[in-house]
Order: structure tokens, then sequence, then C-alpha cells
């Protein structure tokens, strides 16, 4: 468990106005913010969606209660609005998926409510799928969207919209124009790395380095980028035989399957642009994302010619509250909200 | 431990000539041959190269001692072929590899010796490497390799060679020609099923069909197919945003992601061939492996316009044999050795 607080500005708009929870596949967070939509405290539960003990409705209100039971006795009726894999068939309550394109109104006409048992209403971000020939999906990532969008209005306006990277576990790249998500695709590259570094033979001749090995990594993805006919079964291959061959230490072979791994997810990227008539290093471009791995596609993209990628601060928090505010569940954004208003 | 006995065709012949193992990462298969080079009883061990209790030449020893110590106490002298991991850095003694362009003669030329602590004299097959900016390495197949040749000895005779296929853990494609392997390429093709399978997010809503789903196998190749430059880490989702839609079943589910890595294996195949100019529907082609996993090759070269693929039977066996041959260890090729003669 950790707990933060942030210094509270005045009386008036540090009142709590929402509990929202960003309650994915592996982790929960809740956050309680004050009038003005900033966050004045912030717990973390490992109690995520696959490790909520028992699972079902009574077992997340459980965890919920845990976490938030005391923001609740202290201003009773505060709105909950929750994101992610809680939403999904395995979470506290099924959000089903709207569709593509879809934007925050979208979102806000697809929230479903649970009631706990304190008589508490948490509302439920729904995920989005894009569907077709292979369909694809999203829960959580929505609303980091719209926070990254919230926090610059004018991304996505101009003629060839804004494209949004979200590395992790599960990649999303979305494409995403005048404030709706028009399509986007899942790369499961974190996922990919894990298993092939705990799992497989490459992983036992790697070393874990002292700090991550910049260099090996961008090796990696221009290697991945030459060798994009030849593909990702046979090129993480090399990360083996370059250390059978002493050309590839065992602390630099984790982050050279990284940039192997990224690479050919920049090359699938980079043809999927290319099929609309659009170069990769033309296109505007933000990440979402724990930092440090957004360091890492900023240096891989450079691989690839693009040299302006943003990277966009906090977009969960701002997504949650943007979605809280479009849906009435407070008063309006950013409009201080006081009991003697 | 299994054990099996052929019928013996007249004493002379039936006399032993040869032990080979062909002793891998994850078991030992051992081999006594006739005068003829025909296997008369046969014995498989757990005991691979990665699972040889303790490491180490004593322990390489006693495995050897415990699985054909009987063949060599009735038939003193006996030589002894080994080929596979057993001769690399993590095995009995490492045999150096031999670089391509590299047949039978350059195998020979690399066999180092190991001598037992009864003081038989094992001979080890190098593997064979590719070097260049991605180095590639095989132990034990270039021995597949010369065993599939030497039961045709026309393939790989005309202009464009032949193209060898060896699936399994990690697949290997081998273009051979005149006798000689002049270059390869390693897929992890069934390396990373298994961790997908076993350690993913695509792992948990599989379940196992009662005999295999051809039909969701194939699908799998087409899609890949369709998806070359999506590529494997986006196409792979599919195997579960394709299950959360109700349009792939869950006992079709592991087919289905099989058909889609051996898809992505021959779009690389597909892809290499064509930089050089050749169509992989023209090219002559052999599988060497397993069975059921070779089948599944020849459906998967079907849906690329491949409709005349051939398997080799027992190259194992007539690999060893053949190198044995060559190496003067045994008589001659198929010449019988009697004890009268």
């Amino acid at each position: 468990m950790t707990t933060s607080t942030r210094p509270v500005p005045d009386a008036c708009s540090a009142a709590p106005s929402l509990i929202a929870l960003d309650w994915g596949t592996t982790s929960l967070r809740a956050y309680l913010y004050d009038a003005h939509g900033v966050p004045i405290d912030t717990r973390s539960r490992a109690a995520g969606v696959m490790h909520v003990p028992g699972g079902g409705a009574r077992a997340f209100d459980a965890v919920f209660e845990e976490a938030c039971g005391d923001w609740l006795d202290r201003t009773p009726g505060l709105p909950v609005l929750a994101a992610g894999m809680v939403g999904s068939a395995q979470g506290w309550r099924e959000a089903p998926y709207v569709a593509v394109p879809a934007g925050a109104d979208a979102l806000v006409a697809g929230l479903i409510t649970v009631t706990t048992a304190r008589g508490a209403t948490v509302s439920i971000v729904p995920g989005v799928i894009a569907t077709g020939d292979l369909p694809d999906v999203m829960r959580g990532e929505e609303t980091q969207i719209v926070g990254a969008l919230a926090s610059d209005p004018t991304l996505g306006a101009d003629r060839s919209g804004v494209l949004i990277g979200l590395p992790g576990t599960h990649a999303k790249w979305a494409w995403v124009k005048d404030g709706l998500i028009e399509r986007f695709q899942t790369f499961m590259t974190g996922e990919l790395f894990a298993v092939l570094r705990d799992h497989t033979i490459l992983g036992r001749t790697m070393r874990a380095g002292a700090s991550p090995d910049r260099g090996a990594f961008v090796r990696g993805v221009a290697v991945a980028r030459g060798a994009r006919h030849t593909g990702l079964l046979a090129t993480i291959f090399s990360t083996r035989t370059l250390g059978l061959t002493d050309r590839l230490a065992p602390d630099a072979q984790g982050d050279y399957l990284s940039g192997l791994l990224i690479g050919h997810e920049l090359n699938a990227l980079d043809a999927m642009l290319a099929e609309r008539g659009i170069a990769l290093a033309d296109q505007p471009l933000l990440l979402i994302g724990d930092g440090g791995l957004c360091s890492r596609y900023v240096d891989a993209l450079q691989v690839f010619g693009h040299a302006h990628a943003r990277v966009a601060a906090q977009a969960t928090e701002r997504g949650l509250w943007r979605i809280a505010s479009r849906a009435g569940l407070v008063r309006a954004d950013g409009e201080p909200v006081c009991a003697d208003q």
C-alpha cells in the first residue's frame, strides 16, 4: 500500500468532489480529487482484476471499501468513477464495449453503474472495440486518450489527426481525430518480451545490467528495422547467436531483445501508415505511459526517422476527471464546488 | 525408457557395427546398427543435454553407460557417433561449428572425440554456423539433412537446389545444393507457441480439443498470410479478440494460434525467397521431422500455393550412419561387415 497527499491550496477547492479508480489487470489505483480536478490523495493496491480474492461483486466491493471507504465516511455521497479491466467480463460488472469511432461522449453514454453494499454508486467506463475481420479491444486506454486530449484540445484537430502510442504489456496505437478514436491496433510487445526473457532459451544467457543499455536497445531496433521481411520469429534468435559468437554481452541481451521487439512493432506501424499513404516520420505523435518505457519508444522512433514524439503527462488522472465532468458526476471542468456556493 | 527390437534378417548382417546417439536438449535416443546400417535396437532416455544430472563429462559418461553399456559389453570396440547439443559448450565436449557451405565431408573433418571411462571412443558431429551480421547455428539438423540427402542423391542437384524445412522448437529452413548446406535460417516458432500458450493471456481462454482442428489451423495460416505487414505482435492478439467476440471457440484457439505462427514463418520464408527472385510455390521442398508437425506444414504450405512438399523418413538414423561411413567408423555405406569376412 502507498499513500500520498499533496499540499491543499485552500479549504474551498480542497473539498473532495470525486473518487476515481484506475482498476486494471494487475493493480488498482484510487484518486481523490478536489473541486478543480486535482488529485489530493492517491492510493495503490495490488488487487488488480486478476488478483481480487475470490472474484465476484462482493469481493470487488470489499477491495473498494478497504481502499476508499474512509474517503466516503468523511464525505458521504461522493461520486465514484472507474475505468479499466474492472469493466470486463472478469471485473466488477461488465460495461459493454462501445464501437469506434468513439470519444468522451460515447464513453459517457456507455457508462454502467453498480451500487455498493454501503449504497455508493460506482460508474464504470466502457472499453472500446474495433470490429472487422480481426477485432481489437481496449479497456483503460480510452480513458488515457481522453485525458491526453483534455490537456491539449488542438491535438488531432488537423487533417491527418494524431497518432497516440500507449506502450506496455499490450501496447496500443490509436489514430485519433477531432476527439474521436477512429481505429487502433494492439501489439503484445510487453507480454512477449516478458515470456521470452523468463521462459525461453533467450533468457538463459541474459544477465541483468546495472542500468539500461541504450546502445544495445537501439542496436536491436535497427536490426529489426533492417529485417522487416525476415520478421520477429527469426530475428529474436540473434539474441542467442550474437551471444554465442561473443558479439553481444550477457548484460546487453535483454535490452537488445527489447529493441528487436519494439523495432518490429514500429515496422508494423510504419507499414500500416504506408498503406494509407502516410510517412511515420511526418506523423504527429504522442506517447502515453510509464516514463522509462516512453523514453525507449522515443529512442526507437528516432531510428525510424521520427524525432518529434511528445510524452503526455497524467493522462489517466485527467481522463477520469474529464469523463466524470462530461457525465455530470462533478459540476464542470475545473469549476470549484464549495459547500457555501 | 523404451526399447524396441526389429526382426534380425540373418546372423551376418545382424552383427552390431555402430552405436549412434541423437543427443539433443531434451532427450537422448540411442541406435544400435547392423552391418547394413539398419537400426536393430533403439533406446530413448529423458536425459537431454539440459537434464543430464549434474552436467560435466562424468555425468554424460554415466548416462551413456546406463543407456549403451550392455551393447558395448556384448560387442567391445563398437564405434560410437553422437550428434546434437551433446557437442555444444553445455554438452559432453564442445565440437566447434563448421561454417557454411558445409556437407558430410566438412562434418567428418570437424568430428571431435571423447574417450569414456571404459575406454570407448565417442566421435561427436560438429554443428554448422552461418556467419554474417546475424549469425545462425544448428546442431543436430545438419545430420538430419545429410540423412535426407543420403536417401535421395538427386536432391538439390538441380540449378536452384532444394529447400529443406525442419519444423520444431527452433524450426530451421536450409538451402541445400549439391550436397552442401549453403545457408539457413532459424525461426523460434515452436518455442514461441509453447510460451504463448502456457504463460500469456492467450492461453487463459484456450481449451484443448479432442483432436487437432485443421480448419482453425488453416484459418490462422491464412490470417497471417493476409497480415504479413501487420506482423506477429499484432495478429496473435486476434486469438483473444476473436474469442471475446464469439468468433473462435476455446477449443479452436490453440490450433488457430499455431496457424498464425507457422503462417508468419512462411511469410518470412516467402519474402526471403522473393529477394532472390524465387517463388515459394515453385521451389522443390522437403520436410524433416515429427509426422504430425510436418503434416501441419504441408497444410500451411498449401495456403501459400505450394502443393508438392515431401516428407523425409528416418533422416536422423540415415544421417548418423552416413557420417559414420564417411568417417570410416564403419566399413562402407551398406556393405556388410561380418566376423568371417
